[in-house]
């Protein structure tokens, strides 16, 4: 098939961008990446839909409008207006629904339109000047509009010491665990986009020594490092998507913040799951890498045991092997320290498994969904994706690059994840996904 | 206030309407009441914005076009453009987004028109024609496009029967229930309106005498009796709700049926709690009763011992008097079977108690957020609002008026919820909220 050709092209180590700083090969944004996103800037202050490149944003709008990209014959449900503005518009929702010909069509368009060879927007000042952003002074915006947002709990590492801490060592993993990717749903209001700040919650706090809980601030607030997926294309009502197919379901990939108030979870966690303490805030990077660019970057999942029943089932390689931090920078402190690096390729069920599952009851899903990895843990105690796992619940302070410690987040603490593929000479990378905390409200 | 006063008006159990089939003390839509909701016919099938009275729909954008209804200054954020064609939606959200003044500047003005005394529609046959259309025959759709449905557990009778069942009956009510009205993130894409068949799910089922679990078809399908609460106001991420200001936040309230796999539910639920358990179906009734047409029904909630935190406390009384039936109709029989009766006021927390609770670690809510009350259990055991307490997970099979017995639904079932507040000589009542189930996919 052609196109899976040219696509293929897309992701030649050998490509170079006539943009440098993309050749870099710690540049996250390389032009085998041409991850999607939302922006607006001082010269235009619309939201609009963009892809990055080096240390700019190309603008899809203007390309559109200059006849430099087309889209393929608009795809199900969409007229020939929707695509005319599709780029227009302050969500990727109706881009992306034009369906994965579409995507894949405008990668293989910009991948050539940006490669050092091709002289049309390279040698016109004229269309450079309009078509691309500095990202530098671009305001970077929620690149979905989120119909539903899933939370998954799908590594077997922080499942497990969560459940040594909060239940009992000797069954930290429940049974049901290893059977199915189990999840929850989240609060899809509250999905924010990175940068945004985040106000540390109020709620029920159960105190040791006292018989009934009292209000008060969040003493126990933390992270959760996380990847989350975009819904590409949904199911109807009662008609599950099959493992094997789950994958084509998929539009890209963000780093995603749980942020998570330990103490209110654990005392209104039982027997519904987690609300207040997670449904403040969670926070997303603001480029969703496809699925296509990270490609060269599958790797095999870790073995199953027991072998999951049969719905569950898929042959081949589905997990990806991206490398992953959590940085914490202090209020006033200029070098942030790194408290975690760990590996996306950790997670025991896939992406593919867990959309799988979410849908096999008959639940549709929609374009622009995000569902969420759930923690990211890896096998070292330094590999661990929250502060409750690193400091093992505040027990084993964190030391800071330039002084203090940390248990959990303190007011004016800013929290960045970082994500990465790195290829040979290239990255493919999600940029970085940061909230700072605020005092509670009084 | 002469908004309030003209408003208390339309609450006049005296007012009768020209439409006869309104003022029979049964009827559930009678003058008092005036529900919205979302309606198409043969002769228009476009959705649109329509009131139920007595055997009708009052067809609100042809009283718009016919300058027979006018809406306020625009509210806040709303341009004159949108409220011109808000009742020619297919959701109400834009209108519900005009603010309380507008609810209840319709609410006025269509009271007033309906009137037995006023002769503006009564009298034009052209006017009646074209602005009433016979319920017999409408499609009724989904009233709003719901953001994110939120399901609580507020009934004390619930919470202890099915603790009793799934955990210990000495410990059934966990401690943090009597603290704060529990609840969780339901899944938004799968409500649907009264009407709408649901499939029965497959999932993963734990047999007692079996190691590892099976997939199969749910063998415990059940309904929960609830009602639903319709936000009209959001909050801003950040900003709670204060409990004394909650119900104006409120636009009315719906049935709802709370639909549940309890095979499932038990196998997955901990400890994240439900998921595929709940998430193939909601259904809700398509009209939504104001909280103003309620307004005559409050009554006094139970009394809450301990006494809540303050962010939880509310004077007065904010419980409403609905009466509640569920009744099942095997496929082929003529007559259904009522299963339960129970009441709304039994409910331990109430729903401003719901909405500060959720709001109060700031996250935000929109307009057309759905807030399920959890079962509506009383006290009685045919008051209970599932299966799975009427039958005591399967232990009392209940019978059937023409012959059979259920434990649980089987394939053919019709689940219908009723509920409606009896005044003296009127009903508010809220239809009836059913769903026939179809055989899971082979």
């Amino acid at each position: 098939m052609s196109v899976l050709n040219e696509l293929q092209a897309t992701l030649d180590v050998s490509r170079k961008s006539w943009l440098e700083a993309a050749n870099d090969p710690a540049c996250d944004f390389s032009i085998q990446n041409l991850p999607f996103g939302i922006f607006s800037d001082a010269r235009n202050s619309a939201p609009r839909a963009g892809v990055a490149i080096g240390e700019h944003i190309v603008d899809l709008a203007v390309l559109q409008a200059s006849e430099l990209l087309r889209l393929p014959g608009a795809g199900a449900g969409a007229s020939a207006a929707v695509s005319e503005t599709v780029f227009s518009r302050a969500t990727l929702n109706d881009f992306i629904a034009l369906g994965r010909d579409a995507w894949r069509s405008v990668r293989i368009q910009l991948s050539h339109l940006l490669a050092r060879e091709t002289a049309t927007l390279r040698d016109s000042a004229g269309l450079r000047e309009r078509a691309l952003v500095p990202q530098a002074g671009t305001t970077l915006h929620l690149p979905v509009q989120i119909p539903g947002y899933t939370d998954f709990y799908s590594s077997k590492e922080h499942a497990t010491n969560v459940g040594s801490m909060f239940r009992d060592p000797k069954h930290a993993l429940m049974p049901n665990w290893s059977e199915m990717p189990i999840g929850y749903n989240g609060r899809a209001s509250s999905v924010v986009v990175s940068g945004t700040p985040v106000r540390r919650p109020n709620g029920q706090l159960k105190l040791p020594d006292q018989e009934r809980p009292v209000f008060g601030a969040c003493r126990k607030l933390d992270i959760e490092l996380e990847t989350g997926f975009i819904v590409g294309r949904g199911n109807a009502l009662g008609e599950p998507i099959a493992c094997a197919d789950a994958e084509a379901h998929i539009f890209g990939m963000v780093l995603l913040n749980d942020w998570s108030a330990r103490d209110i979870q654990q005392w209104e966690y039982v027997p519904l799951g987690p609300f207040n303490a997670k449904s403040f805030a969670t926070t997303i990077s603001p480029w969703i890498v496809t699925l296509d660019a990270l490609e060269p970057f599958r790797v095999a999942q870790p073995v199953q045991e027991p072998q999951p029943l049969e719905y569950l089932r898929h042959d081949g390689a589905h997990a990806f092997d991206i490398a992953l931090e959590v940085r914490l920078r202090p209020q006033g402190v200029q070098e942030a320290t790194t408290l975690a690096r760990t590996h996306f390729r950790h997670m025991y069920w896939t992406m593919a498994q867990q959309l799988a599952h979410h849908t096999v009851s008959g639940c549709n899903t929609r374009v622009g969904d995000l569902m969420g990895s759930g923690t990211i843990s890896g096998p070292t105690t330094d590999s661990y994706g929250s502060l409750l796992e690193l400091t093992w619940n505040g027990q084993n302070p964190l030391a800071l690059k330039e002084g203090g410690t940390r248990t959990f987040i303190e007011d004016g603490d800013e929290l960045t994840l970082a994500g990465w593929c790195q290829g040979e000479g290239y990255r493919v990378g999600f940029g970085t996904c940061s909230g700072e905390i605020l005092p509670a409200l009084g």
